[in-house]
């Protein structure tokens, strides 16, 4: 996942506040028998490591716009077809291409020697030659936005301040503000910025991640080196010598823009087909790692727990539509574009739910539907229960290739993920196959599977999302 | 540490059956109470780790042969007399000199993607272009030595098998013999060697280390993956198709022959100065790291440790040699010189302990000196009692630049470090100081400080030390 992770409480009192033991969930006994044979296939081998597996050893790292991608897509479309997905199609994605081509940096005065730094996505490099500046250290982008204006002409700005290991992710919010600090670097005069990785590792890998220019500054190039790096720099910082970095980064958007794929694989419903349930993953990943936890994982789960849904004896009434977003990493462009390209059907949008932070086990289910349908995300709740997964009721938002369409009013459900440990390796080379296990995976399709189904074979609509609070 | 890391047994009978209660150690009251002293001082900040931050912050990577590495001279010939050295001394060590430039990997067929890897000290380069060759799998080194002979002619050979995390580190031995497998791989016809990074980590760092060429052999690149990309590679060609690599490495030999210096720093004793007990770590390191766990942590602790008995109200009878030694990585040239340099005063030798096994906690005193000293050894392992530390009689052998003296008479001791963690970092770009705990490094700044006090401070001579088996 791309996009700021900010502190998930939806202040829904709708949602809390309703009766719901007054109102029902209108399942057949079918369907509660077979979301239960659902819960149970999450404690034997779903088949999603091995999907996990396949798509990083056969493609590995797919940045989007590059060639890697293409082959995903149709990795992707294979995938589908050899799960018995009903109908498998491509939807299409344009955005700006961004290459990384060389990124090195080395400390020249006063103790020379190498750091190690990512370039984060969307910067420009440093014009064919590199640059030279002493560095002025910030504990965060707030303290550099308070630095007089002109203090930091001809230097490289560095904000050091360092992200909280939780299990929710709420420490990643306050960190990654800096990663979009170049602008407010550049106001004050700054020719390049650095930044302590976004990240809760101590690794010599540094992470990466889309970064945003404000209109109208300068663009400068930025950076991130690792936590390891970053402590060494304060260190020399703290000495008080200027200290002076050489950076050499080739990277920029190349003008162009490019279509690729959503690639779309849908179990289709037996009474009300053109209705869907969405869930899925993004395709895309960073270029540093094989984008295993982000989010082979993802794309995994939700191929698998279609596959699961698909191989009952019955189709549910509802169709499961599983998305394997186009880019998301450097702006949701996938979610956006089913957004956009789906916003005529919104009534069809029953309920969303992406998997998009990492392969750790889910412990809670949360949605944003409507009044008339809490009692079926009751339901689901407790079916899920034997998984180890708690409601939590008026909590959460949707991930963020549905948060587009959700900001509409498409309902949204969402299963969290432990991700005490997503932040270790999430955007870096760290982020492999060797981080992913197989037990978690099966049981987030398993739970994937059971919402989808009981969602998609309840006759209850699950009308409007109420709105979101801008807090997701 | 360097050298193939071979299970310690020292088979000495003679130690092992001494009546060492019969005998004595000949302590004054006062020695025993200033050991006392410093072992209590473990617990205090002794400044070992503000010395590994010193290092590893204004020197860094200190490859021998660099730039880097005469910078480390001169930091260490300052550190020495900034912590009140009575003298401070260089002795010059010659070596031929190798450099790393550049390294990359990729799979190019059938699954393209980059491979993270790192050069192999003393390897040849791919010749000024990439090699692309299909790739052949061996469990072992064992199993490479058996392919049939010309089998490999073309191909590039990948020894798969994983190290085996271990406390004291005998994991080591079995998986390196695979990083001096070129010449194996070499006679069979293969164009260059990957090798499984010998390491106990699942980070995408991967593991350098010296190789070595067999007589007469040709000489073919090696290089190691990270454990995570031997993975990749092992899921790869598990699908049976010809997994073709591209290898591109500039690094050798440059032909010269550089001289580099042991810097060495000397507590005086009173009685008899010329008798020495050595205590020392290397000062060179990898140049992927800053070489904060090997080795700024054995000179750091050494260092600490001399500085303590310096500080003591009167010297001991002899003197302590506290030595950082030069090039130890790419074959022990420090130890050598020293052993050679020295070789007419064996005699004064009485005691040598290098410490280069990381920065975890001291956990065993084991020592191979003349039957008439093990009482003085016995007394040294009462007094590092209250350290955590235990003896080990008849085990355990000497440091790798003590060990060329060792194996001609030098006693030596060892001061056995937690190296559970150690092959996590071992020659990565993540041997860093964030890996360091300052009270592990306290502990065994004390520890060194009373072995080696109460070893300068007995008059017993500690006469020449068992033959080593070759098993050390």
């Amino acid at each position: 996942m791309s996009i700021p992770f900010r502190a998930c409480i939806l202040a829904s009192a709708i949602v809390a506040s309703l009766p719901s033991q007054a109102a029902d969930a209108k399942l057949d006994k079918r369907t509660v028998t077979n979301a239960t044979t659902l819960a149970t296939a999450g404690a034997q081998d779903t088949g999603a490591y091995a999907i996990v597996e396949s798509l990083t050893t056969e493609i590995g790292p797919r940045l989007a716009g590059s060639a890697a991608y293409d082959r995903a897509t149709k990795w992707a479309e294979e995938k589908f077809k050899s799960l018995g997905y009903d109908r498998v199609y491509l939807e299409p994605v344009s955005f700006p291409t961004w290459e990384r081509h060389h990124e090195s940096a080395e400390v020249i005065a006063p103790y020379p020697q190498r750091l190690i730094i990512t370039t984060l996505g969307g910067s420009v490099g440093t014009g064919g030659k590199p640059i030279e500046a002493d560095i002025v250290e910030f504990a965060t982008i707030e303290a550099l936005k308070l630095a007089p204006a002109g203090s930091l002409a001809g230097k490289i700005a560095y904000i050091s301040n360092r992200m909280e290991r939780t299990k929710d992710g709420h420490g990643y919010g306050p960190a990654v503000a800096a990663r979009s600090g170049a602008s407010a670097a550049a106001d004050k005069g700054a020719v390049a910025l650095v930044i302590r990785s976004i990240g809760t590792d101590s690794d010599r890998l540094p992470h990466t991640g889309m970064q945003r220019y404000a209109e109208g500054s300068t663009k400068i190039p930025a950076a991130a080196l690792s936590n390891p790096d970053a402590d060494l720099l304060s260190n020399m910082v703290r000495r008080g010598k200027p200290v002076t970095l050489r950076l050499d980064i080739d990277a920029g958007h190349t003008g162009a823009t490019k279509t690729e794929y959503n690639v779309i694989g849908e179990i289709r419903g037996r009474k009300l087909p053109e209705e869907v349930v969405v869930i899925g993953g993004h395709l895309d990943s960073w270029d540093l790692g094989t984008g295993a936890i982000d989010d082979a994982s993802g794309v995994a789960i939700t191929m698998t727990a279609g596959a699961m849904i698909g191989r009952l004896d019955k189709a549910p009434l509802r169709t499961i539509r599983v998305i394997a977003f186009a880019n998301e990493e450097q702006g949701v462009f996938g979610g956006r574009a089913y957004a956009e390209t789906h916003k005529a059907e919104l009534d069809l949008q029953q309920l969303g739910a992406e998997s998009d932070f990492g392969a750790g086990r889910i412990y809670s289910f949360r949605a944003g539907v409507a009044a008339e349908a809490v009692p079926v995300i009751e339901q689901i709740a407790r079916l899920l229960e034997p998984l180890g997964i708690a409601y939590e009721a008026g909590k959460g938002g949707p991930g963020p290739d549905i948060e587009p369409f959700a900001k509409v009013g498409m309902p949204w459900a969402q299963l969290a993920q432990d991700g005490t440990d997503y932040f270790d390796y999430h955007h870096t080379a760290n982020d492999t196959l060797d981080k992913v296990d197989a037990k978690a995976l099966d049981q987030q399709a398993a739970a994937y599977a059971v919402m989808a189904y009981v969602a998609a074979d309840s006759p209850v609509d699950f009308g409007r999302a109420p709105p979101l609070t801008g807090e997701e």
